[in-house]
């Protein structure tokens, strides 16, 4: 195979692909086992997307983050410092926080069962009448940690309890994107879906552009697949970009620019997309003029959720004029999620027969060839 | 055993049964494992209907037919054959068509998510920028053929890649029904079910009339229980005929004739009802003056839906009057359709008992006694 | 552990209790094959509640009991007495009752399908054209019977072909609460519940007051925590009860007596209020001024059914005044018991985290402790 090929762009990288790529086979998409085991090789394992730093502002606030089967606390502290843990008291094992999102009053974690208290640090604090129960030290009974890591204002955690090291996975993340200062942008839009499709295929959908011109008509007039370039497989980053073919312009439903570039954006960036996808739930996107991010949640083999968000600079948020504008981009991006949900969950569905052995990548899908060793590599460990 | 006692009549043909005849274990109708075995032995390699030919009448016309856990497309081609395959691309496995039926334009089956073409004889015509991808013949990657064949205006098909020869399974119905000209007959009306049991309940339910006088009292006045014959037990189809106890009667509201005699039907077909089990999934049942038929397909071990069919000669259908007239036929087979169907759901949920093991059929049951050595045998294959 | 300590008081009854007090772990709160063994184990060979008797009064009366994955059916015969079968036609296994009640015609237990009749203790009494099969009696065909025991107006019911007796288990209940004359008191009022947690969390919940200060504080300004006293460890009944703060209260929105003692309740008794698990499905707690129980069914791993009925004097329940002011009651344990079920629901969905292992017991909740000995105990047998 060459994927040098007439019909499209160089890429930017070298990475070794053999002649015939085969795709996964269907089990991938449907067995309940394989699943099980991505949960804990993969989610369980490996640094991921929480949420922004925004959503948790003040001392006490806090967010309910499920993960897998899991369910995480995560809260801003006295010091200002952002801390996860499991979301299970220590006592007989309750759900401590059942609401997506709020705010522990007088930094104190409280299960509503029988009122043992946590610090926001997770220590235990009290344990009615537990105080001259034999061989009870508070000290072993602290809120199980979950590990916590900021970068441009997103929240990463990672379950494990000895994680990787977060710059060996995420090492392409730092240094990248400084022109847009990330961690000064706020979310200005949310557009939750759900759908019923593996979380692999979402990440496969994001990294190939080979069904752009049939399913994404508009996209392909904006930024016509050729113009696809991949400049970085470091780790669990792997991405490139797409050059518009207006100066100026942006994803939105006339192509032109939604909003002002964002921060320093400036030169070759104010004419290119980036698609990074960041293994195993965020899909990054910065655009000139606007930040496009999803995280995906698996819940099922089968099923996921997918949560679309606008970052802007909050200058244009207090904008309504400008606001008004923007519309122009979420209305492009909504319809072009749905284009993409509506072919995932058809090779949800088709992946499933018995006839289904393994399907045979496009020389353009090479990435996702790429992308499927890292998942088998990462089921062996 | 003695079925010619003399409280029914002596049946038409001789089958052997032992003396004491007892029924299915629960677990056949409420394992997932015997449901998957069932649906391997029987739903993956058994001929079965799928649909009425006029259902696609126009080249490129299709429908998308569930089997089980599998999709199959069914069209009709330019040369007016009609050709089935599996549901599934073969480049990465998308399921191609998501609506129950539809029209292929320009005779191309084309996947929705990156466009590879196939004609509908299921041969791979177009594949974007694979043409130079060593060692790619477009010939190897065609859509997975399912063999078809027709019978009265059905639509016969079996996923099986050697199946068995339609004629060694369904050779009893070939030259049966001549009178009724089936292939002239059209759709007039269709009911829609859906029923919480198993699909061999249904079977079982169609092929004796030992319910009849508790269940259905209209149907056994009209055709008492003593009249059923069964003259037919070869390979897939099983059954017979009832006399009604009037001439010129029908299985209506009023026991009268809901329409004129279908083609040349005559003589003492115009006093018989036919039931007609044609193994796995038809059940068929020409009257003097209609032709019923349902359409079982299982979708669980204790789930099917159940599609109920009327076929009349155009020029009824296309008669106003004759055609309010023929409501009183729908209307005594959707409440007779009712009856069945909650006895079979109740039928569902005992059998799930730890306390039932088997049960004992009553000498009218003699047929399910060798329905269950069907079902066994191909379990066994 | 010293159960003794200063802060609850001495309870009335010795028991072991080891210093180190470790819950269950989570598998047996969200595993099916646990859950199985339970049913095997507890619900299928364990006496428990069906119902009162009042529910069935007049000969041929029914009730359709779910017992599990089973269905029984309890009546009343022509003798009064009451009798319980298998909801499960010795036919074919049809299941003969779906409706929660009814009353049998004529006292005949017929099945729905082809109309096998059964007198009210379950001897087939007809069965069409069976007369002349070689081999088949009647009498061995009857229903499958299930056991009965009554106590209190309580119908008790016992699966098992060769159950314990009656007393061995629910000795305890014998001679109590002779005061309240409970046979001869009514239901006055239900409250169906359908809860998302593990039948044993229920019991749990019922067998502490640990957590009624933060949980319950109403309740706790009636019964101070404290004021639990635990008299009955014997068999299945497990309990005591709680000295109100007032005299002539009751557990009701103002802390006031709902209705006049119920019969001969006097002394002390009316300012207690009990509390006893009948294990496995019954919370049987009298007031002085009225009775609340609880019956308890588990429909999978992770769910149950709760119904909540308050019994009081036929007299108070025909005086629409009393009854009036009786509505504080059940507002008081309406609200009560939705605090309690929230807990529960959120005990189920964090005992199912993969780093929940085993929570610690509190000194005073040492019954508990007792209450999960008594279930590993009956899943070894």
């Amino acid at each position: 195979m060459n994927p040098q090929n007439g019909t499209f762009k160089k890429r930017g990288i070298d990475y070794e692909v053999p002649e015939e790529m085969f795709t996964l086979t269907g089990d991938y998409y449907h067995s309940e086992e394989i699943y099980q085991k991505e949960l804990e090789k993969i989610f369980y394992k490996r640094w991921q997307l929480a949420c922004r730093e925004e959503q948790i502002v003040e001392p006490g606030d806090y967010l309910t983050v499920p993960v897998g089967e899991e369910s995480v606390i995560v809260s801003r502290t006295k010091s200002g410092d952002i801390k996860a843990h499991f979301n299970v008291c220590r006592h007989r094992g309750t759900r401590i926080c059942v609401e997506e999102k709020g705010h522990f009053a007088n930094e104190i974690i409280q299960c509503p069962y029988h009122g043992w208290q946590y610090d926001l640090d997770g220590n235990l604090k009290g344990a009615p009448f537990m105080r001259d129960v034999p061989g009870f030290d508070k000290a072993d009974y602290g809120l199980h940690p979950v590990n916590v890591r900021q970068w441009g204002g997103f929240v990463f955690i990672n379950l494990a309890e000895n994680p990787m090291p977060f710059e060996d996975e995420m090492g392409a993340l730092i240094g990248r994107f400084e022109a847009w200062n990330l961690p000064e942008l706020r979310i200005a839009h949310h557009i939750p879906y759900r759908l019923k499709c593996n979380w692999k295929l979402i990440l496969q959908n994001y990294q190939e552009c080979y069904h752009c011109p049939g399913v994404h008509p508009l996209l392909a007039d904006w930024t016509p697949f050729q113009n696809a370039v991949h400049d970085c497989m470091e780790g669990a980053v792997i991405g490139g970009y797409m050059t518009m073919t207006r100066e100026r312009g942006s994803m939105t439903m006339d192509g032109e620019a939604a909003a002002p570039p964002v921060c320093d954006v400036a030169g070759e960036d104010l004419q290119r997309v980036h698609y990074y996808s960041v293994y195993p739930n965020l899909l990054l996107s910065p655009h000139p003029d606007f930040v496009l991010y999803h995280l995906i949640r698996p819940v099922g083999v089968g099923e996921i959720t997918n949560d679309c968000y606008f970052l802007l600079h909050p200058n244009v948020i207090g904008d309504a004029e400008k606001m008004e504008r923007f519309k122009s981009a979420i209305e492009f991006w909504d319809m072009t999620n749905l284009q993409d949900w509506a072919v995932c969950e058809q090779m949800q569905l088709g992946t499933g027969s018995r006839r289904f052995e393994r399907g045979r990548y496009a020389p353009q899908e090479d990435i996702l060839y790429a992308l499927d060793r890292e998942v088998l590599k990462a089921l062996e460990d």
